[in-house]
């Protein structure tokens, strides 16, 4: 059985997670905080980072989100979300960099700082000018979803990809953390709606992170 | 014939360049500063990163160094840099994302911060604060590489691989800007030597970036 290392709010996990999800791959979930630096996980993991994925009976330890996709996708010929032409996939690869590279480093990762660590682990209060900060570069993100899904069905084109699964990732971890204003993105709105009632998304949605709570539009499917 | 929009101390476009040339891949250098925000640069590539790769003859665009490099590995068969069993390639990828990211984040990008970005572009002085973390940083990543190279003959294994690629970029950037004291660290010395005297890896150590001058053991293949 596949051993998942994660929390909650970690967006790269919950790429991880749809994706075994959409495979039909079983895995159990073992939490993880990265935070507390636990010589056992900085064992699995030199880079000390959540997702790590292993299969103790196979010997295998899979780290870095985007590797442990591609391997999934190597070996698991249900459901393939890196498709199509080379060009077609390196256009799926490109949107999920952007998704995990630049949006986790504009929205996801500040509010994650601000809204999970300050209250767990620091207890300190948000610093409300980076929280505004974030919420507009969000914006400028949902334009450009909107401008994807007015030329595509899909983010990367005719069909659902992994740069769905990692933009949908993205979003649900900053809409938890109260970070995304869906006014005014209706193409937005419309893919990701669709996304949130997918039998994958719906064990995300009923999570909950210790004493953070989300807003009530987040687990709604018809909001 | 591909156009590579690059500067030459961006390490993920050596990464890409050291990748194109082992292949055999001919390509033009486009210069490109992402920090002057170019329109026509933008239109490429709406994240503003370099390296951006282009083909206007077959009207491809490609974006994202580690895109960039699985669109070759899959349409060109030469020199397999990708290789192996799922998991040995999961391993590949796992380094990748390692250099990339972490060692990017601990010690290039604060170098390029502080001796690149500083010098040309804020014309303030470095902060050595930074510089020393970066320097500390850099040791305990070396010491990785050391332990690497003491259990397999390339970095992912038994083979060179893009994890080989990964590294040398980031390294060699962190070299130019005087970042890497080799001292102690006599396994990563030795296979990065024999990097630096690959065909491959010739044009990066000979061109010159600006104002910015590397130490003399820079370019030195016996250093
Ligand atoms: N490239 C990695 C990024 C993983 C990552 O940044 N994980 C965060 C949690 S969301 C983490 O573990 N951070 C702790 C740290 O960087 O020390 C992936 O895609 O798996
Ligand atoms: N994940 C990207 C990262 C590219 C990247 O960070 N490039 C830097 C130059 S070394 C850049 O363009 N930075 C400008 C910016 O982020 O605005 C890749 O692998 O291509």
């Amino acid at each position: 059985m596949w051993q998942l290392y994660q929390f909650p709010l970690c967006p790269f996990s919950r790429k991880v997670r749809l994706l075994l999800s959409e495979k039909g791959i079983g895995y159990e979930l073992w939490r993880e905080n990265p935070w507390e630096e636990r010589d056992e996980f900085l064992a699995r993991n030199p880079a000390g980072r959540t997702p790590v994925i292993e299969n103790p009976e196979r010997g295998i330890t899979l780290v870095d989100s985007r590797a442990i996709c591609e391997y999934f996708e190597e070996t698991v010929d249900k459901a393939p979300m890196i498709n199509g032409t080379a060009a077609n996939r390196a256009e799926i690869r490109r949107l999920v960099a952007l998704f995990d590279e630049n949006f986790f480093g504009d929205v996801t990762g500040p509010l994650l700082h601000e809204r999970m660590k300050k209250r767990i682990i620091l207890r300190q209060p948000p610093d409300s000018r980076v929280l505004r900060e974030s919420m507009k570069l969000a914006d400028a993100h949902l334009d450009y979803i909107d401008y994807l899904i007015d030329h595509r069905p899909w983010l990367a084109g005719a069909t659902m990809s992994l740069a769905d699964l990692a933009a949908a990732a993205q979003l649900s971890v900053a809409d938890y953390l109260g970070g995304i204003d869906w006014s005014g993105h209706e193409q937005a709105r419309s893919w990701y709606s669709v996304f949130k009632s997918r039998p994958s998304f719906r064990p995300l949605l009923s999570e909950r992170m210790d004493v953070i709570h989300p807003p009530s539009h987040y687990a709604d499917v018809n909001a």
